[in-house]
């Protein structure tokens, strides 16, 4: 059961209860959009979107320091190239825009088309598209790497150094050196809740968790029965370690990403299990975040990102004030 | 299935996540407590706390503006008065404190003890009892209400006081004059998650909801097959109706608070409701605020708080900035 009133309506009532709760946040009508009205048009706009049903991304990440619109479109489904174009032309007049899309085929189809039919209006725009997610293996995993929880930290560098005063040129060399190190790994025990449907998006056996699960509900690697929240964390921290090959005194920024089903109290003490896995690791950590950042609509499930601060001007981007509704939650 | 490695262990784990994602919150050894360790010691110090297992509540609010610091027992256990004197004695050294408790029997009788032992060493506290629950009714109803989500409003309204000079006389006029105007009712459809048991704190037949039920699960004043949100709202906003008398114009603050196991979803589509019901019945909203304030681990409800802004004063107190973990989320 879920508390809501119809589910065609669910984005519409949703969108009005976003814009009372956050009166800086504009709905952008005729699309699942919103822009920052605080928006000085002074700077490059940063903007970003994917499927309705991952709050509170994208929404959320709205506000002076990160992003200055974000389109979803219906539930688990992109925005088309219009809405997007729709929403960055209402949140800014200056023919420049910098997009932070997640690699997902549709949501890149969609935000590409929407990039060139403005660049062949003259606009000077960047991409970044987020390929976080290391949990997919195998010849093709370039391709298949998808745009995970790891999205929200390039919201929140590349939106400081937009604020800043960045040029869009300067915002895709450090986007450009910002993703290789940005690797993401999570894990499931239950799908995702589709309005409307009765039944969530997929079941597994009970105590069983799912390594790899997509944010749709997209099949894991591996299943297995569930026995600590510490040797979850193993696995995950293995995963990226191995991905990473990470050298003892390596700095990181960490993100634990609640998929929205799990109580604060599992995500701490998960947290606390990957703090523990990374001392013992010798890893530098310097930011940590740990919440309920992007997720699969009330998946019992958590991810792991980390990014690596290569660059030592990252922290201080990750650090900057910013005013919105979901950054500085629990 | 819960995420965690030993119900034991639980809050221990969990308290050095939080410590780890929230440096400027300091644990005291011995208790389940937290001080803000960048408090200054200069303003008069604001405690909460009970029950753990109301994540966020009450250490998410630790931090300037809000909570010098937040003591929490067992899980739905409140801490022991030698407990509480602990952190507060940890957090300062100027013999003054304010308290905020939630009216449960246990809770009172452990914070009021402490304030006692406190007052007898020549300290200087005030105290204010959260009685916001005005879901229980019969004879003994001002005995019995509880304190649940509209603390936090307390929380923000002293801490906001406390942190621009106020002494604790003044704190305590200001609390005295807040908490009659301060009401919730709340909803839920599943118990709460309670660590090393299997099954939820109480369930109920599917598709059920019951009116009133308690943050511990203490059980409601009506059951009915769930319909819709707008019902909800409208059960909701008719009792607080009835309880405030309110006129047309009244300015009021909302608070709409998931008890931990709704979607952001869930929780915005019915604080979309809950505004629709407030603009017809002529209600001026000034100060909104939706999201997961003080859980009831897991358990899949809302509640609804309102605060009637009678004085002018308080509009500001709630929009004075913070630095918590918990207070600008969601």
């Amino acid at each position: 059961m879920q508390i809501l009133n119809d589910s065609i309506r669910a984005l519409t009532e949703m969108r009005d209860g976003i814009t009372w709760a956050y009166p800086t946040l504009t709905a952008v009508p005729g699309t699942h959009g919103f822009i920052d009205n605080t928006f000085a048009d002074t700077t490059v706009p940063i903007f970003s979107g994917g499927g309705s049903g991952h709050d509170p991304a994208h929404w959320g990440y709205v506000g002076k320091g990160m992003l200055t619109g974000a389109i979803m479109g219906d539930f688990f489904m992109p925005p088309t190239a219009t809405e997007i174009v729709q929403v960055i032309r209402a949140a800014t007049h200056q023919r420049r825009a910098f997009l932070i899309v997640k690699n997902f085929v549709q949501d890149v189809k969609e935000f590409t088309a929407a990039a060139e039919e403005l660049r062949q209006d003259g606009w000077n725009i960047g991409t970044a598209i987020v390929r976080d997610d290391v949990s997919v293996t195998g010849a093709d995993h370039q391709q298949r790497r998808r745009g995970v929880a790891g999205t929200i930290l390039v919201h929140k560098v590349v939106g400081a150094a937009a604020a800043q005063g960045a040029s869009v040129t300067e915002l895709q060399t450090l986007a450009d050196q910002l993703l290789p190190e940005l690797k993401t790994i999570g894990f499931s025990s239950s799908g995702a809740y589709i309005p409307g449907h009765e039944n969530p998006s997929f079941t597994l056996p009970e105590d069983t968790i799912s390594y790899g699960v997509g944010i749709h509900g997209e099949p894991g690697y591996h299943e297995e029965t569930f026995r600590s929240s510490e040797l979850l964390a193993n696995e995950l921290v293995d995963k990226l370690q191995i991905n990473f090959h990470w050298q003892a005194g390596d700095h990181f920024a960490v993100l634990v990403n609640s998929l929205g089903g799990t109580t604060t109290m599992e995500t701490l003490v998960f947290a606390n299990d990957v703090r523990q896995l990374l001392t013992l690791g010798d890893v530098q950590v310097d930011f940590v975040k740990a919440g309920n950042f992007l997720s699969a609509n009330g998946m019992h499930g958590l991810s792991l990102s980390l990014l690596r601060l290569a660059n030592a001007a990252w922290l201080p981007l990750l650090q900057a004030p910013v005013q919105t509704p979901s950054w500085l939650q629990q």
